[in-house]
C-alpha cells in the first residue's frame, strides 16, 4: 500500500477547502483520489460493520439528522441509494429529484447561494451536478460535508468507485490486482474515479480496453504514470480478457462507435465468459445495455448487483464518518 | 363466498412466480384476481384494526423498514396515499415521481435491473409502470414484495379495487349485491380490477354502463361467464340506475364519446341522485370531471371521499401482511 | 403596537372559512395580514425556541404526525426548508415537487378534491399554488391544516414575510422602523406580504423603491392608508439608502426595466453599502442574480443567509402552532 501518510490528496495541493480536516477526519467526498489508503481501510472496516447493522433491521442512531440530496439531474438508482443508506442509519430525508428543472426560473442563480441555504437546515448535502467540478463549487462553501454524487459527463463519480472497490475488496487482496476497464473511457466518469482509486495500491496493472477514439482521456494516464501505476491501452478485448483478475465493464453507447468497430467487440456475453479467469470478477456499474448480456447473470463471477448492495454499505459508511462528531 | 380453498388464482395458472407462497401468505399484489376470499377476509380484518392504529396516532413497529415507491408515470395520490400508509406504520419511504422520464438516458434500460437494484436496499416496492405487465415483470425478478399502483391503460389497479371493495364491505353484505360500473370501461382500469374482486362472491350481479364502443373488454366479459357471475351491458343509465345497490362511477372522458351520445347521459347529478335508492351507495376512484356533479358530494350515499380514508387502511394492511415475517 | 383585540383580520371580514378558531388558535397560513401582533409574538417566542430545540439536535414530539407538501409550481429551497422544519420536529413528510406537470392528465381536476383526498392521510398540507387564490380555496375545503408556501405571481408567501420580519425582531424593536422595499413590486409576492406585516406595528416607515412602472400595486397602498402607515413611492435609490433601518432587497429581472433604467440602479453593491447607515440590516428572500452584489456577503449588515436559518425555526414554530391540541 502506498500513501501511508495520513494527508488526502486533496490537502497537499493546498486547496483552499480542504477536502478533511488537519485530523484527517473526512469532511467532504469529491473526487476518489482524496482518500489514502488508510481513509479507504477505515471505510471498508465501517462498511462491513454496516452489513451488520442491516442484517440487524438498521439502527436509530443518527435519527436526528438530516441528509439533503439536491440532484440537478435525475438519477433515481444512485439517489435512491442514498436516501435508503441515510433511512437505515435512521436519518432522515429532504430531496430533489430534478433540481435543474425544477429550481428557480431566474438566471443567475448560483449554486453556491443553494447550498448555503440547504446547509442551514440539513447535516450533510448529497450533489449531483450537470457540470463538472459542481461538486467542488459547493463544497468551498459549505458548512456541512457535502458528498458528490456525479458532476458533469467528465467529472466523477466517487462514491461509486468506493463501492466498486470494496466489492472487490471484499473477493481479494487489492495489491497486485491486473484490472481490464472496458467501455468509451473518454466520458467513463465511474471508470476515471474507480483508476484514481486503483492507483493507491501496489502493483496494479490497469487494461484500459476501447475504441482508440474512446480511450482514457491523458489526465488519468499522467496520474497513473506519476504515482507508477503500470497500465496499457487496448482496442481488442480478446488479446487481455483471459490474464486480468477484474473486468470492470462499462457502457458504449451504439451511435459513439464508429468505422468498422461495433459495440457488440466489446460486449461480454457467454462466448467472452469462456475465456475468461475461472475466478475473475465481473463489475458492471449500471444501468447496462448491449454491453453485458443477461445470460452473464447467472455467472458466479457476476458481482454487478452484489455492488447495488455494497452501494448501500459503503454509503452508510461514509455518511456516518462525515455526520460523527470527532 | 366462493374460493374458501386457499390457493390464490395466480398460483393454480402454474406462473413461475407464485403470488402467495405455499403456505398463502401473500408474497406480491398484482392483479385483484389473485386475491381469494380468505385472504380478502383477513386484509379487511387487518384493514378495520389499521383504522384502530391511525386513530391512537399510528405506529412505529415498522421503523426499521424502506418502501420504495417507483412510478414511472406520476400519479400524486396512489403515491401520497402509499407513503402516507408506510409513515403511519413508523415505516420509511424512498420514492421517485417520474422514473420513466428521470431514470437513465441509455434505450435499453430494463425494469428487471431497475427492480433488481432498488430490492437491494427496500424491504417493498411499489411500482407503477406505463406498460400493461409491467408488475409482473417486476415481481418475477424481485426478491422483495411489490405492489402493481397501475399499470399500463389496460392493465390493472388491485389496490384501488380492494379499497373500493373495503368500502362497499363496510357498508353491507358483499354476497347477494347489484352493482353499476360506469364509464369508459374499455380502458378501466379501475373497473376491470374491481370487476374481478366482485366475482368472488355469491349471488352478485354487475351492470356495465357505457356507451357500447366503449364497453368493457370480453377478457373480463369471459372471465364473469367463466366464474358464473351474472352481468348484462347496458347504454342506458336510466334504466338500472333505481335498481342497484352500488353505483361505481368512473370518468368519461368527452372526446371518446361520439355521436349522438354526451357524457352528460351517464353523469351523476341531483337528477340522478332522485332515481336512486335511498340506502345506495356511490363510489368513484376519482379524479372526476363531468361524470360527477360536485351537487352530489353533500349527500349521504356519496362514498367517495370515504375512499380516500380508507385506501390508507387497506394499504397499511396490505403492507403489514406483506412485510411480516411468517 | 395595534391590534390587541385577539381577533385575525380574517374574520373581521366574515369570512366563511376563519383563519383561525374563534379561542384564537390558528387554523390556517394562507395570507400575512391574518396575523395579529399577539399572534406574531407567540410564533416569534416558539421560534425563538425552536433556536434551542435544534441546538439540542430536534426533537421526535411530532413523529406520528405527517405533513403532505403539495408544490403545483416547484420551488425547492421553500419545499426542503419546510420539509426539514417537519423533520426537526420528527414528523414524517409525503411531498409533490411539481403536482401541476405530475398530477392528473384530466382537464376539470381541481385542486379542492385533491385537498379533501390528501386530507384525509395528513396531518397538515403545505401548499404551493400557480394560481393567486390557491391557497384560499384550498383551506375553504381542508378538514386539516393549510400553509401557503406562495400562490400565483400577484398573491402572497406569508412564512416568507414572517420569517423576514423575525429576521428584522431579532435585531430590534419593531415599533418606529424605517424600511426600504425595492425591486420589481408589482409582482413582489415577498414585498406584499412583508408590507402587510410591517403595517401592524406602530410608527413604521415603509418606502418603496422601484422604477415607477413596476411600484407597488394599489391595493397594498390602501391598506397602509387605512391603517396608517406612512410610506413614500421612491424611483431613486440614492434619495433614501442612507436613512432607512432596513433594505428589504428583491429581484429585478432586467426584461421589466425599460427606457434609460437598469436593473443596476437598484443593484446594492459596495458603493451602496457605504451610503448605507452603519447597523442598517440588509435583507434580500433570495434567489438573487444582479440586484445583490456578492460582495455584499462579507458586510455584517447582510443577514439573508440568517434569513434561510431563521425560516427553520420560524416553519418548525408555525407547525407546532397548527398542529398542537388546544
Amino acid at each position: 500500500m502506498k500513501d501511508q501518510v495520513f494527508i488526502p490528496d486533496a490537502q497537499r495541493s493546498g486547496r483552499a477547502e480542504p477536502m478533511a480536516t488537519r485530523e484527517g477526519k473526512l469532511k467532504h467526498v469529491i473526487e476518489s483520489q482524496q482518500f489514502t489508503v488508510p481513509l479507504l481501510m477505515e471505510l471498508f472496516d465501517r462498511s462491513r460493520g454496516m452489513e451488520r447493522v442491516v442484517e440487524r433491521g438498521g439502527t436509530l442512531d443518527y435519527q436526528n439528522r438530516i441528509m439533503a440530496t439536491l440532484f440537478y439531474t435525475p438519477s433515481t438508482r444512485t439517489r435512491l441509494s442514498f436516501e435508503a443508506a441515510m433511512q437505515r442509519l435512521g436519518g432522515r430525508v429532504v430531496s430533489t429529484e430534478h433540481a435543474r428543472e425544477f429550481s428557480s426560473e431566474i438566471e443567475g442563480e448560483n449554486v453556491e447561494d443553494t447550498i448555503h441555504i440547504v446547509g442551514s437546515y440539513s447535516d450533510v448535502i448529497v450533489i449531483r451536478h450537470h457540470e463538472e467540478g459542481g461538486a467542488k463549487r459547493a463544497a468551498q462553501v459549505s458548512h456541512v460535508p457535502v458528498i458528490n454524487a456525479g458532476d458533469g459527463d467528465g467529472g466523477q463519480h466517487p462514491t461509486q468507485a468506493l463501492l466498486d472497490l470494496y466489492t472487490i475488496y471484499r473477493e481479494r487482496p487489492l495489491d497486485g490486482l491486473s484490472v481490464a476497464i472496458i467501455g468509451e473511457l473518454d466520458k467513463g466518469r465511474t471508470a476515471r474515479s474507480l483508476a484514481y482509486l486503483l492507483a493507491k495500491f501496489e502493483r496494479v496493472k490497469i487494461c484500459f480496453v476501447s475504441p482508440p477514439e474512446l480511450q482514457m482521456k491523458p489526465d488519468i494516464l499522467e496520474y497513473l504514470e506519476g504515482h507508477g501505476v503500470r497500465y496499457e491501452l487496448e482496442p481488442d478485448i480478446d488479446r487481455i480478457i483471459g490474464e486480468v483478475d477484474v473486468v470492470y465493464q462499462t457502457r458504449i453507447r451504439p451511435e459513439r462507435v464508429t468505422g468498422l468497430r461495433s459495440p457488440q467487440q466489446y460486449a461480454i456475453n457467454s462466448a467472452v465468459l469462456r475465456k475468461m479467469k475461472p475466478d475473475a470478477l465481473i463489475l458492471h456499474p449500471l444501468p447496462r445495455t448491449v454491453e453485458l448480456d443477461k445470460s452473464v447473470d447467472e455467472d458466479p463471477r457476476a458481482l454487478y448487483f452484489r455492488q447495488a448492495v455494497n452501494g448501500l454499505y459503503v454509503r452508510m459508511a461514509l455518511l456516518t464518518m462525515l455526520l460523527d462528531k470527532e
